[in-house]
């Protein structure tokens, strides 16, 4: 995929739910970050439970090739009720996530200012979590045999392979490197899950010896909850699968402000698709259209996507627009959806 | 297995590290408050890493023979940095759960009077988590291939029975029965892990039926780690697999004071064989031997011990003893080991 650097073909999935309300407020302010001189090219796709009930489908293989030739996707959020489990986050999330090869699954926690963590006025909350984003227990295989009976046997494979961790261990002993604090914990349940946990930890030591800078570290999953909500000072990057990274992250968002703060990047660090930005959050189908969804992680997830997209200034002036706007919070009462979309949007403006 | 009322055979199992040390406070608490008419007849198995380094064994089927005689088991940690991970606990813990069918992994989370959770003063926290034994993640089915290579793939399969699931659930939905709220929430990923996940949701339901005043609820597994640090209040009792079970039971351990409270019971309600008991925390090397360990969750594995052998009176005390120790820590400074199991004790005795 070649990129013009001047302009930006970005794809935007609003999904279902709070995804509409919450996406307008991220192009928003996407809008108002761009330099001037870079065009913007938006294409909507209206992916999601409308789509499912309307035609059965969830990822049609028409639109899968026209998202492969976007710079970016803007996702806002997938599932809804009226939708089988698992029929939106397999057939169209969790699909484009393999498809487009998105093995970085980055997630930043950071308490910001003003923001009030369960945890208390005190805790120091700054770390980033790489979560493998194509392998594991996600990858779908498995199955049931005397379905429906008694007798019913359910399987779930988690793949893992020496290709699939060394690449994103790397990336994140490559960020470790990259921050003050240099150090990297490794996240799993080697003494339990005793195939995956080894490869994961062999692999972890040969990349770290690559890195001597990096301080380095080891945690079961269980213990690493513990410490997240007992020492979250403890953390500064952490590397983990796909299902640990899933439910470490939003233990993570949550002590770090709440899940309305938490943003998230799809990466495919070397560009062969387009990676995919998206809230941790929810379809929240119970606060749906009534312009209650805070969609700062949202904007949080368009600065991601400026940063990977190498606008690397505006990414910053987003995120200094959104500390901004979460120190005056407290004193400003409720406001709306695009109340707070408004607000940051002006501050990166001026 | 037939059990007399008036005696108890009980396997003690100190194990590794501060195994030994919170072991010994819990059987000085279990001699204070058996009825003086039971006579409790203890048998001392040195398993863990001490044997593995001088006989290479685990579990020597001899001594797994004599543990099935027993009426107990009280356990007290496993694990040390000298023993390759996962030895010891697929080689013993784990294999203890299988052969015994502990399929009723019983973990109480509940803050007690006087102690501080990391949420604050405030925090409502009174649950109990049902974390399926036998099935799941842990069944140690996987493997690997081309091992040691960069072209490894390792394995592990999670495999899930109606059967299993339908008796763990029925226990859960009959304490959930038993208690003033009646609440029972099913955790798992069924969006994602769909095979496992419907099943675990159609037995779920099923049962649901029979026990029509249980309200229940479902979350998922990442939404669920939120839930317990902003509104821990929201559960009563949960009920999960293995590997869910593990992670949130650590979690609930952590937002209840700590780890050094946290009882657990391995359960085979049928009573075919021994169940055993033992505090959640594992065996912390890096503080054994120097009277630092905190018994107070093996003396609260020792009172579900008793309740599981029909000593509830005893359990009662045992219950209330550790509850006037945890309101009076506060005023008394830094205590050994031994000197927390002796105050225990004494209250438990007068
Ligand atoms: C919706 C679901 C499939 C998804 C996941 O499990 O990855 C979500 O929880 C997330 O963390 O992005
Ligand atoms: C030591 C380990 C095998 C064990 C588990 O994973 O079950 C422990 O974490 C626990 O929760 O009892």
């Amino acid at each position: 995929m070649s990129r013009n650097a001047n302009s930006i073909r970005l794809a935007v999935v609003p999904g279902d739910g709070i995804g509409q309300e919450v996406v307008a407020e991220g192009l928003k302010v996407l809008a108002a970050a761009l330099p001037a001189d870079v065009a913007l090219e938006t294409t909507e796709y209206d992916l999601g439970a409308r789509l499912y009930h309307r035609t059965g489908e969830t990822l049609p293989d028409s639109v899968l090739d026209e998202l492969r030739g976007q710079d970016a996707i803007l996702l806002g959020a997938i599932g809804d009720p009226s939708v089988p489990s698992g029929v939106l986050e397999r057939g169209l999330l969790l699909k484009l996530r393999f498809a487009f090869d998105h093995h970085v699954n980055l997630r930043p926690a950071k308490l910001g200012p003003g923001v009030t963590s369960p945890l208390g006025a005190d805790a120091q909350i700054d770390f980033v979590v790489v979560r493998e984003g194509t392998e594991g227990p996600y990858v779908g295989n498995g199955g049931t045999l005397r379905t429906g009976t008694e007798h019913e046997i359910a399987t779930e494979v988690s793949v893992n392979t020496a290709f699939g961790i060394e690449r994103v261990v790397r990336d994140a002993f490559a960020r470790a490197q990259a921050r003050p604090r240099k150090k990297l914990t490794l996240v799993h349940k080697n003494n339990v899950l005793v195939h995956a946990g080894h490869l994961w930890t062999r692999v972890f030591n040969q990349v770290a010896a690559e890195f001597p800078e990096v301080t380095t570290d080891y945690l079961h999953v269980d213990a690493a909850t513990i410490f997240m909500v007992t020492q979250p000072e403890r953390f500064d990057v952490i590397v983990t699968d796909n299902l640990f990274g899933d439910i470490i992250t939003d233990l993570a968002a949550a002590i770090a402000g709440g899940i309305g703060l938490a943003a998230s990047g799809n990466i495919n660090p070397a560009g062969e698709f387009p990676s995919m930005f998206e809230p941790v959050h929810g379809s929240a189908p119970d606060i749906a259209g009534q312009g209650k969804a805070d969609p700062t992680a949202t904007v949080l997830s368009v600065a991601m996507l400026l940063e990977h997209l190498g606008h690397t200034d505006a990414a910053r002036r987003v995120e200094a627009a959104v500390d901004a706007d979460l120190a005056e919070r407290a004193s400003l009462g409720t406001r709306s959806t695009s109340e707070i979309g408004d607000a940051i949007a002006k501050r990166v403006a001026g």
